[in-house]
C-alpha cells in the first residue's frame, strides 16, 4: 500500500484547541513574509550561473549532512551514497535512503525534507522503498526545467535577501558575476576567515601565503597580516557583506598588548604552533576582529564549541563536513571577557553568539545577552534548529535576555530546496511559543502580533543590518 | 490608542481546560495564605522609620536590577536611568523605561510590574510612551499617601514575617527600632557574613578591624575571629534571625585540621592572599559556620555560583549591583563533600542550597537532597524567579527528591512592592505544576490540595524555624 | 478516613482530550506485549531455588534504595528500617515507611508502588500510618502463598527474557540450576566485570587472585588477565549472555598500545596504584572490551558518571548502595573518542551507552549515537527512570539521533515486583511523547503505531540479540 503524504495546515502547532486557535491566527499574519536568510551556506555559483540543479541524489543527498549522517549510523557507507570519491548509481543510492526513510522519524530532517517533496515537486505519496524509483523520477526531471533553476526557486521561495559565506581567499567572482548580470535577487556573502584565523586549519601557511599574495601585504607580518584583514572586509562589505561569521573551537578571547600579540604572531606563524598557542592566537583574533567591526560597521557571529572531524577514519577518508563534527562543553562567562572589557559596553558593535550547548541558554548566554549592550543571541543552531530546540532555546532564553535581544531566524544550510520548510517550521514555533504564552495570559494578543513580525522578520533584518 | 491593563484571573495557570480547572481550585484555596518571605533584601530602615517612599522612578526603577539591566542591554545609560551619581531627571528616566516597555514581553519583570501597577496602584492602562507621565504622575501621588508608607504595605500585603538581610558589622539598629516601635509586623533579620568571610570582598581587612572592634575580640587571631562570629551570630539571633546566608562563588567546603586553618587564616589576612588561599578560606568558613549552626540553630543558607561585577567598566563606574553579575557553571558533589563528610547526616542541621545552574538540578542537586538529612533545596533562585525557571525546577527534582525536600519560595527582592506578586506568581505556578499532575493521573486531587498549602506556606516557616 | 487507592487507566497520558486519546490508543496496541527486561539486578537465586519472598519490609522496603533514601533524608535512620546489621522489627520499619508515603509524593517510586500495591497484590487503599498493618499483614501473607512465588510471578508478569547481572567471580550455578530445572523461563546473565577492572574496587587485589584460580590463568601477567577475561566472557555466553555491562566513574577510554598497556597492568596490580594509573586502566579495559566484544558478539553498555558511596559515614557503617551514590558531570565526546577510533565504524559492534547528566542527551550523546555505526543510546536510566526524565530524554535525542539509534526500555532494577510497573511507566510515556508527535502534526498515527511497537518491545531485542 502506498501512503499518502500531505502537510496538514496546522502542522507543528501546540495540540490544545485554544492554544492552536490563537497559533494559527499568528501564524496566518506572518506566513507569506518574505525570508532574510543572513546566514547560510548556498553556493552563490548557483546564482550566477543558473544551470539546472543534477538528480534527486546530487542535489538532495549527497551534500545533506544531516541526512547521510543519519543512514551512516545505521550501517550505510558514504561511498554508497555517492560522496567521496564514489561512482555509486545515484538511483541506487536514492533507493538505500528511501528504504531507510523511517530513520528520520522525528527528525527536524524529515519534516524539511516532506516540505521539500510535497511542496516544491508536488509528491503525494511517502518516501519508501515502493516509491523510490517514483521520487528519483519526478524529482530528476523536474530539476531538468526552469522553473528549478537556481534564480527561479530563489524567486518562488520568496527570498528577499541570502548571504553566502566565503573565505578571505575568496575572490567573490560569483558575487561579481550575479551582480553584473543584472539579476534583481539579493545574494550578498559573508566574511569567513578561519582558514587564515585558526592555525590548525588545512593548510593554514599556504592560505596565509595566498592572502599575501591576493592583497598585496606580508601576511607573515603581524601589522600585514592585520591590514590584509582589513582590506578583505572592505571588498566584502563593498559585496554586499554585512556579517562576518567565527567558527571557533571554544568562545575564547583574549587582550593582549600589541607586543604581545606580535609575538604570538610570530610562533602561531611557525610549523610547529602549540595548541595552547593556537587557541591563544584564535582568542585574540576575536578581539582584533571586534575592533575592525567597530571600525567598519560588520556585525560579527561567533559559533563556537563543535568539536570539528571526530571521526578520525572518515576524516581521512572523505575530508571534513561528512557529519562528525560533535559539540562538547562551551563556556562564555570567562571566555568572552576579554572582548567584552574591551567592546561590550558599545551599542554601535553587534556580537551574536550562537551555541550548540543548550546548557547555556539560562546559565550564561541569556544572563550575559540580557546586561551587554553589544550582545545578541543567535537562534537555536544546528542540532538544535529543530521543533524542540526551538522550544527550549526560547523558554530558556526569553525570561531573562528577552525577545528583543534575539535576532530572527537562520538557515544555516547549504540544502537550498530546505530555506522555505526551515523559515517556515521557525515561524510556525515561534508562533506557537507566542500563542502559548498569550493563552496562560502571560501576554497580550496584541503584543503577541508584533512579535510575531519581529521574530519573523524584522529582528533578523536589524540585527543584520539589512 | 490607549492600551487597556487587567489582570486575568487565570493568568500563569496551564492551558488546557480540565487542567487549568484543578489548577485554579488549588489556587484559590491559598491564594490568601499569608506571605512568609524567609529570604530577601529589603530595607528595615523602610519598616524602623516609616516614611514615605519617593517618587516611581526612586522606587521602582532605580533600584531595581532585572529592570535596568534590560534597558541597559538595549542601549540605555545607567546614568540616564538616575543610578550612580546622575541628576537625571526622574520624570525623563521613567520615560526612557516606558518608552522601551516592550522590551521585557516573556519576561517575569512584566508580570510583577503588571501586578504592582494594577493591583498596588490600580491603574488600568497598558505602560507605554503615551501613558509614561500618567503613570509617573499617579504612583508618584499615591506614594505620599500614607496608604502607601512602608509599613501600611506590610499590612495590606498580608506578610507574617519577612527577612531582611545583613552583614556582621551591621548594627542592626533599624531592628531594635522595629521591636522598640511597638509595631506588630514580623520584620527579622539573617546573617550574612560574606564581608568578613571572603578575603576577594571590598575592605576585607578594614572589615575585620571593625568587626574586632564591634565584638571585643581579636579578629586578627583565628580564635578570635570565630568567637566574633559566634558573638554576632548570637546578636542576630536575638534580633530575630533564624538563618545564615552565604553569597559565595563556588560551592566550594572544606574541612581543614585546625593548625591548617589558622596557618590559613595567617595567609589570608595578609594583603597578598592568593585567589587559591581566598577560595581554600571561603570553603573552609562554610564548614565553620556549618559547625556554629549545629550549635546555634540558625539554618544556613548557600547561594553559589555567580561572576560577581562582570563587566569591569561598569564596576569601576558604578559599583556593585549593577545587572552584571552572571552565573557560571557550578559544581557540588565534590565541594560539598567535605562539609557533608562532618555534618551531613544530622538532622538537627538545615543546610538549604541554591542554584544559578540549572544543569545540576537533576544531575547533583536532587539527588544529594534527596538523601542527606541535613539537605534542602532553595527555590528556582534569581534569574530562574520565572514561570518557566519555576517549571524547570519542579520538574526536575520532584522525581529524585520530592516535594518535601524543598522550601517553599523565596522572593530574594528588594523591590518591596513586587513582593505579592511574586508569591502570587509561585503559587499560580506550583498550583499549575501540582495540576498538571493530577490531570494526568500522578496524584490525587487530595494530595494536590495538601501539597499547595505546604508549597505556598508550611515548608517555608518550617525550613526556616519561623 | 481510609483513601481509596486506584490505578487510572489513562494515568501518565497527555491531559490534552485529543492527544490522551491518540495516546490511549497506541499504548491499548501494546500494553499486553511481553516484557524484555535486557538489564536489570535481580537475583537469579530466586528463579532457580523459587523459594517464597520473605515479608512486605524485605522484600518492599530494606533492598530499594529509591525507597529507603527518600527516608533517609527525612531523618529515618537506616537500622530502623533493618537495613544493615539490624534487628528491627519489619513491622515496625514498615510502619516508618507508611507513615512517610506522602514523602513520594510526585516520585516514580510511588508509581511503581501503587501498581505493586495495586495490581500484585489488590489493596484497594492508600498506604499510610493507618493501613500500615494492613498492608504489613496483606502483603506478608500473600507472599506466603504459591502464586507469589518468584517463577509464578515471572510467568504473571509475561516476562519474555531478563537479564542478571554478575561479575567474573561468579560461578553462575544459580543460572546452571535454573536452566537445568526444566523451568521454561528465559533468566541470562550479563558480564560485569568491574571488581576485576577497576583497581579501586574493594578487593581489586584478591578479586585477580580469585580469577586466576577460577580460570587457570595467571591474572597478574598482562596475557593472562585478558585470557582470563576472554574465559569468562565465553562461559557467561554459554549460559545466556548477550551483553556485557561497565559501571565506570567516568566514560573515558584508552588506546594504549600492548607495551604501554602492560606496562600499566604492572603498576595497576602494585598495592600503591595510583588515581591517574586507575582511571587510564579502566579506560584501556573499555577497548579492551570492546575488542573482545568485536570477536565475542557481546553487547557492550557503558553506565558512567556515578560518584559511588559519597557518604563517608553511611559507607563506613553500611556499606555500599545504600542510596549514597551520586551523578556528577561527565564527558563523553573526548572521553569515548579512543575507543570510537578503533572501533566506532563497525556495524558488527554495539555500544550502549547511558548518562546520569541530562545535559549531555542533546550536546554529546544524541550527535555521537546519530554518526557513529556501532553507538546506541540506553534509555533514562536510574533518577532519570521516571515520567520526566523520560519526557526529557524523548525531546533531546530523538531530533538529532532518531528513535532508532535507542535501545527500548531497561528496567536495571533488583526490585522484581515493580518489574511490570516499570515498563509499564515507560510504555505509556512513549506512547504519550509519539501522541503529541501525532497530535502536533509531525508524525502519521500509523508511523506512530509502528513505532509503539518498536519502543515497548523491537528494539530492545534486536540491540541487545535476544
Amino acid at each position: 500500500m502506498t501512503r499518502t503524504l500531505e502537510l496538514h495546515p496546522d502542522r507543528l502547532l501546540p495540540a490544545d484547541p485554544s492554544t492552536r486557535a490563537i497559533a494559527r491566527e499568528l501564524y496566518q499574519s506572518i506566513a507569506s513574509l518574505p525570508i532574510i536568510s543572513p546566514h547560510g551556506h548556498t553556493d552563490p555559483r548557483w546564482f550566477a550561473a543558473n544551470e539546472a540543479f543534477g538528480n534527486a541524489t546530487d542535489l538532495l543527498l549527497a551534500p545533506d549532512h544531516y541526512v547521510f549522517r543519519m543512514l551512516y549510523s545505521q550501517g550505510v557507507g558514504l561511498q554508497d551514497l555517492g560522496i567521496g570519491k564514489s561512482d555509486a548509481d545515484p538511483r541506487e543510492a536514492w533507493r538505500l535512503f528511501a528504504e531507510r526513510y523511517h530513520l528520520f522519524r522525528g527528525t527536524p530532517s524529515r519534516i524539511w525534507l516532506d516540505w521539500v517533496f510535497a511542496e516544491a515537486f508536488d509528491i503525494d505519496v511517502i518516501l519508501d522503498a515502493r516509491t523510490s524509483d517514483l521520487y528519483f523520477d519526478t524529482i530528476t526531471a523536474k530539476l531538468a526545467t526552469d522553473a528549478f533553476r537556481p534564480r527561479a526557486l530563489f524567486e518562488r521561495f520568496n527570498i528577499e535577501v541570502i548571504a553566502t559565506t566565503e573565505g578571505p581567499l575568496d575572490r567573490l567572482e560569483h558575487h561579481q558575476a550575479i551582480r553584473d548580470s543584472g539579476w534583481s535577487g539579493r545574494v550578498i556573502t559573508a566574511y569567513r576567515p578561519d582558514p587564515v584565523v585558526d592555525p590548525q586549519f588545512e593548510g593554514f601557511h599556504d592560505n596565509l601565503a595566498k592572502l599575501s599574495e591576493l592583497t598585496d601585504e606580508d601576511c607573515h607580518s603581524w601589522t600585514g597580516y592585520l591590514a590584509a584583514h582589513r582590506k578583505r572586509r572592505a571588498f566584502f562589505a563593498k559585496m554586499g557583506a554585512t556579517s562576518t561569521d567565527h567558527g571557533h573551537p571554544t568562545a575564547q578571547t583574549a587582550d593582549l598588548s600589541a607586543d604581545e600579540a606580535q609575538a604570538l604572531f610570530a610562533r602561531v606563524t611557525r610549523k610547529d604552533c602549540s595548541p595552547a598557542d593556537a587557541e591563544l592566537f584564535r582568542a585574540q583574533m576575536l578581539t582584533e576582529m571586534a575592533a575592525m567591526s567597530v571600525e567598519d560597521g560588520l556585525v560579527m557571529q561567533l559559533h563556537p564549541g563543535a568539536y570539528r572531524n571526530h571521526n578520525r577514519a572518515l576524516f581521512e577518508g572523505f575530508g571534513r563536513d561528512k557529519g562528525a563534527d560533535i559539540p562538547s562543553r562551551t563556556e562564555y562567562v570567562s571566555a568572552l571577557k576579554p572582548l567584552l572589557d574591551r567592546f561590550g559596553n558599545r551599542s554601535d558593535f553587534t556580537l551574536i553568539v550562537f551555541t550548540l550547548d543548550e546548557s547555556v541558554y539560562s546559565r550564561e548566554l541569556a544572563p550575559l545577552a540580557g546586561h551587554y549592550p553589544c550582545l545578541r543571541l543567535g537562534p537555536a543552531w544546528w542540532f538544535h534548529d529543530s521543533p524542540e530546540g526551538m522550544r527550549r532555546f526560547r523558554k530558556a532564553t526569553t525570561e531573562t535576555a528577552g525577545f528583543y535581544n534575539t535576532v530572527g531566524f537562520n538557515d544555516d544550510t547549504r540544502a537550498f530546496l530546505s530555506i522555505p520548510a526551515r523559515h517556515d517550521l521557525a515561524r510556525r514555533m515561534d508562533c506557537g511559543f507566542l500563542a502559548e504564552l498569550v493563552a496562560e495570559h502571560r501576554m497580550n494578543d496584541w503584543e503577541a502580533a508584533e512579535l510575531a513580525q519581529d521574530l519573523a522578520y524584522n529582528l533578523a533584518k536589524k540585527a543584520y543590518k539589512l
